[in-house]
């Protein structure tokens, strides 16, 4: 399978530098830079409008929606469902990340109406996942302890009960559609020392989302699995460094990957 | 005229770096920080308030207001006109940059009457001035793919029907009062792989509107072609490197760069 | 005293770095992102939403809340006090930055009734500070050109009245609890030529006072010192190089710092 899969990998990255898709990213303040500039980087192009009055609107023109609930704005409470709901009159693939879902009070019941709207693909931390899942309490600010393997049970139940892709990201990221499981080896531990890599991965999963849409032989699993390896080989090759430099270096080497070192070098099992 | 104007040029950007004027910049929450970083780096000080309780008393005491749409927050809905209307009760300069207009809802409508209100200058890229000059329906997302050239007799218009300095932004920008019109080669193609470049841009313009105020033999158009050379001569010294890598070198070059050098180096024509 | 002092300053920073505390840091949008990747890299966790329907009961679960007033969206305008009112109820040490306090309508009468709910430190430059203390204007945007010994007094008579621990910076950080003052030198100049170093030393010092509570021998005062003398030991570190290197290898310091070093090489008097 990881022979074939090696391929689909490379074969979204390659599309993604060809399509260049429009990517509407919904994200907090604190890492809409970071997502911005890693999707360009990438070869995507982002747009972040987020309120009632334009997202909207706006999101007909993009290839793909990111919805992170991030820091959650007053602005982006009322836009984001709307938002989907255009999204979805217009068939756009998109992704949810449940960021901090479990205790927060306008978040977590959001993160479950989002749900209910058929997400393309779903990605979050572990403790993001089981709160999403089974309605636990969640972690403990935006980071989170829990093992990824312990949520394995709980993206499985997600993906089959809501017909979308799982991602469950840790020091080994875990995907699935239900049926097929995928581990991604991380790429450096820094990752977690950069405020908006898990953010940024949902970017780039819509991304990968958006370069797919209409090519045939792809599946949305493949895409959300292209977007992992694309940030995970992107993190190696960065290097061992501060995690001041590590954000430059990170960009960098996104814009440097070609899409046949990224099938060829993400660690897949 | 370039020898003169490469003149002016310099006598600007000291006149920047010895006056270390306030600019009150509004800009989407993406770009906030690097306007600001680029802000500090050139010799500016910036300011970025935008509610409506708020921004139009502190305007006051700003040396120059940049009002940039950017992803337009409920805020900076209310905030925009209010503070320009003090700025302009204050005779300040002011730089309105009409970011994504024309599909945007809100934004489209509140751009035409800012417009009305007489700023200074206005940068765009091309869709954007073709948009804002003959309500088009503008470009797809904040990027354009439309070449500046196609905007000159739109920039012209827009230059004489309201009395600003209009500036285009692309591979090649277009600078233009309605009479003049001046071209300066953009330094690097990575500009436009880093977010937040054009409302730098913008920033800068404002400062050097502001660095000019009252002194003789400056007009407003010299001190916009003064902030596009800025721009594109720091691009060009921060070098051939990767996005994230270019971030800081810009800031480097803005801050390290000689006056005279600006001057010196810009591709005029 | 100083041999003293800088015992505890390791002590304090040690306790960071084993404890890794949750800092709940409400700052403007401006400067998020260095202080959310100032915090990671100094070994905390940011957790950063602002809004009144879910700040108040996030902050439950962190350890310490900074308050910095930034920008003042609409979000924080409303958000801030019932987040310190929760933080009180819970008894965590919480940090007042009341930036750009004295001319601006909402934010200046906010600080003085946040100052009133018992901030455990306040942190701000000479002219926030003056004004915090006697309903002076304030300063002439965020930054300072006041000296900060001319705020000495106004920091002793803050610190005094509402017992809390006061921190000037400047060219020379000044920290008082109204008994004891310390002089901090600052690590560089370029420290203000980067936008938020004077919000992540908020930040930081709200890590320190949660790094350090329930220690015994530990006092906020010494917290408040620990964290000034991080960042410009950080900065220090940084060495002298652009603005836009300047923010990367900021962070790289306070991720390599040793905490026995941040007190043998801070410069105290």
């Amino acid at each position: 399978m990881n022979g074939t899969l090696r391929t689909r990998v490379c074969s979204t990255v390659a599309a993604l530098r060809e399509r260049a898709p429009l990517v509407h990213a919904l994200t907090g303040t604190v890492t809409q830079a970071l997502v911005a500039d890693g999707l360009l980087a990438a070869g995507a192009r982002p747009m972040m409008t987020e309120t009632k009055g334009e997202a909207p609107t706006l999101v007909a023109v993009a290839d793909a929606l990111l919805v992170n609930l991030g820091s959650l704005s007053g602005d982006g409470a009322e836009g984001f469902e709307p938002t989907v709901e255009a999204a979805a009159r217009g068939d756009l693939p998109w992704v949810l990340d449940p960021a901090a879902v479990g205790l927060a009070p306008v978040r977590t019941p959001m993160a479950r109406r989002l749900l209910a709207m058929s997400p393309t693909a779903v990605r979050g931390n572990a403790s993001e996942i089981l709160a999403l899942a089974d309605g636990g309490s969640g972690g403990r600010g935006p980071d989170s302890t829990v093992n990824p393997d312990t949520a394995r049970g709980a993206a499985r139940e997600l993906a089959l009960g809501h017909g979308c892709v799982v991602a469950v990201s840790g020091p080994e990221d875990i995907i699935t559609d239900g049926e097929q499981v995928v581990r991604v080896a991380s790429g450096r531990p820094v990752l977690t020392r950069v405020t908006g890599t898990g953010c940024l991965l949902g970017g780039l999963t819509a991304a990968c989302l958006a370069a797919d849409a209409g090519r045939s032989g792809q599946a949305p699993f493949d895409a959300v699995v292209a977007a992992t390896a694309l940030l995970t080989v992107a993190a190696e090759r960065a290097g061992d460094v501060g995690p001041g430099s590590f954000r430059a270096a990170l960009l960098d080497a996104l814009d440097a990957l070609d899409p046949a070192a990224v099938g060829e070098w993400v660690s897949l099992s």
